[in-house]
């Protein structure tokens, strides 16, 4: 993260791979306020065994592509909501990258995303990751199932004030 | 792709593949006119032994998103400038997936990143794709190197007009 | 709908449906989440009698796009109002359909407008309908009418602090 | 339309409807330059058997709204491309229209998807034509499908250099 | 008004005119949900002895428009903030007319500037009315200068703390 | 005019106000590169007998509001469509005056809708230039009337094909 | 500031100034509301030795730029968050000045910023100054490592908690 | 510059730094391409005795905010017009700095106001410079003034035809 303030959206980011048993190291780099600090663990990344690098900032978001541009593991961006331009800035800053340097960016406070893209790269090499996915696929689906036989069996006026409790 | 449209941008996709020496294939399936054929495709991916897919689409750019609806491999999305707004109709259809699904979005017309991203995936797991990937980054960084030297001894002037040759 | 948190949005679409006495069903049913799921609704519409579908998603929307490419009925898609870009990525990715799949999209949030368009669709061979589409567009007229006979008589400022109230 | 400017797009509603052999009348009417036509027009069109009513404008496009005020047949509305704001403008002032009042809005410059719309609307009650949709529907896939075998079969090279010519 | 939930920010176009003391009439007549109201309304104005029209709306803002196609009297259009796009879609409903239709269109929720536009073209030709704007030009610029006065004299703390009472 | 460049599109306000027989004065006057030619020209219109003012200016487009602040006459600002963003600087630029300080706006290029505001404020208290009005008014309307014949009677093949030539 | 309505935000510059002890006078003009007051104050600052002017405004925020017209010395722009288009307003009518007149502008919002970048300015003959700044970097860096320190000791999930205190 | 792709652009910068006689390095330095080159330029650029940086860049334009990021001199932002997003990508990401770390942006492709603030920066500590300053500006009054006299002695339609030749 690019600060600490993104810590509330990105937590999101640590569950799921917990939920995985991902192992993963979170920090504090910032592009701008500590540069040196964000280049060194960029360029040491690869070789202490980091397989991918997820990137989060707001605003103009330049953290996602300047790890980028210092490493050849996979970097997933995450624009963060900045305050005026509703994440606008931060989704363009961080998704219209030059060629020769890819960002794999996700959607504005996209944390979640980002865990599971970093999953499903791990689980290209890794079946037992992979099978896991298949199964977190399998239960988006049935709890939107459930939802739906709820939804018709009760009606939606109930479903409604079911919900707002 | 979901259109043969789309192929003089991801052609670019295919170029860089073929110098990394990665085999892929390339075909049309459209997430609206011919939904079946992209289902398939999608479904079957993972078991085919693929092991990423990328999706190029325009305008109300759905095909990225289904794809990811129906594998758990890594799909790429590749936002195709469109005729009326620029394509940011198409970047924001790809990129604001919900949690559950991730994207992995490049920029605009982004079709070298998209296959190199894929590159870096791959080389998550591949120790001679990752050494390549290490030269060519360095590659990059030599042919800015040049560049520079050269804008330095010739002046702007000269190199303005060298390049306009 | 895509999301169970669409409900209370759309729960007006139902309430114009009730309102007109024109049979629905309402279900959730996710482009992403649920593909399978959307596909065989889709497709089996058409021959289960369903005259019309209403879709209903926010974000990277997919489901109206999704759904208009698996059957030939008329699909209406409702944008709704997303977190952080204000739905105009929910517009632009229903909208914006290639030529072939026409999605008749109404305005971000406008799940009243989506039924009585829907309505107006089966009023096109249906005359009571038609004749109860005449009498709502009276009463909207009414109202408009009562509403200025109201402010005319009261004066601004007695008006501004009745409907306080 | 609007305006005979719209013509160049439009007249690719007329090419679907007569493929579809659907009657129509194809007419100008500005909701801003020749209102008492346009107020004529949509106020008398459902005595005089119109089924349906595709509006197309462009900038403050008022057209397809105010003909929506005026009666209670489906309009569909066509945003069309605009000279400086891409046809955002267009959209906007078409899709957004206020509860009670709806307007089926498809893509900028959507031609096409109006005519279709239209089609699909009629074969709610239309037997012959929901077929002759269910055709249009298989030969979009089968077009789709026949690109696919060709650029398989020829490669991106060879298939780049015969779309050129 | 197209409705009366645009009262709370058009009666401060209430308030400059009475501080002007213009008279003026204020009702409410939508485009969409009482068009005859409105072209009754609008063909009558110059007759009825109206100098100048403002039409406030939101949205899909097509009151201002058919206003303007309706009369040769000046109409000045107020785009009011809308629920989802914070009013980009009512201003550029209103502004983008075509040519032969002007609108004179103020800001988003520019409410008092509504008012003093009517009163500065009814000021080319009352030159008592010319004066009082001079007046109301030096009460502008008087505010600003004692604000700065006191700013300067207690220093922005203070000014802060104080204007928080 | 902010700029000469600005003059291809302005000249069409001239060509409306020689056809109204409207006299006028056309100059450059630039808020930023000479700015006390601007100030003097604004603060002495009033007294030299000026009874509008059009101003038009792209990009960071100030000379509407400058001129504004420095007169009690109304104001027309004209967005010119920028290089870079399409008109939309010049238009928020311009019309998002805060209270107190009105610019009657008109859309991007607006150049003819800037002339004929201008003629309908002084048609206010001018009864020829209101009569003028309704004939200009009329010469639309039939304008639009005839290519609907047109149209109507060659049909849509041969029309398209005539206005080629 | 164009108003005391921006000290809130703008205090910041203030705030920035006296840490690094630069002297500097704030005080409100506004390029629509007191234009003469700016006139005067922009035209007399390089005479009375100001070096930098800070101009903050919102929506069609004209004050940097006319500062800038009338003076040679730098002028830095802040644009202010608008009520209703989020500041965009503000930031494309600051920052898109013609060729000739430079504003240098920083975020919206971007209070500090502005302080810094006119310590930055004056620190180019300031070799205090100059050290001063690099402290203050100094001072960013050890921030974010002290955050990351205790974020990697504590874990996310006591961080956030006691953050929330 | 970013990219050599920018020069045709940025060789304005170079023109008006040459006008006003003001020795400059130009070069190329990618903070995505070759970013060892961007630090070790950036961080080494107050020592070297640089006083300002000029970056430009497009796209996801990282490099002004990287630079300012390793350096205190001022750093001076121009984004580059975009392919795909008309430059308003570029803006953002330069001008949306956080707190700590500005960045003087100018407007898209505003080559020649980068160099002309560069100047006005380096004139707070030269009256040479500052003289000169005074000079240009009087300049761009002059030939305003030159051009409004031509146009007011000719006529616009006289001025048109001579401008297009």
């Amino acid at each position: 993260m690019g600060s600490d303030s993104d810590l509330p959206i990105m937590s999101d980011t640590a569950k799921i791979l917990d939920e995985f048993q991902v192992p993963y190291e979170l920090t504090i780099a910032s592009a701008h306020r500590s540069p040196d600090r964000l280049i060194e663990y960029a360029k040491s990344a690869k070789n202490r065994g980091l397989k991918i690098i997820i990137a989060a900032a707001g605003g103009a978001a330049h953290l996602a592509g300047v790890t980028a541009a210092l490493t050849t593991i996979p970097v997933i961006g995450v624009p963060i909501k900045s305050k005026s331009l509703d994440g606008l800035d931060s989704l363009l800053s961080i998704v219209q990258m030059p060629p020769g340097i890819p960002v794999a960016t996700v959607s504005i406070n996209g944390a979640t995303n980002a865990g599971l893209l970093a999953i499903e790269i791990l689980a290209t090499s890794d079946k037992l990751l992979s099978k896991k996915l298949d199964n977190y696929k399998k239960k988006l689906r049935d709890t939107i199932q459930q939802k739906a036989n709820t939804l018709e069996k009760k009606g939606y006026k109930q479903y409604l004030e079911d919900t707002k409790k």
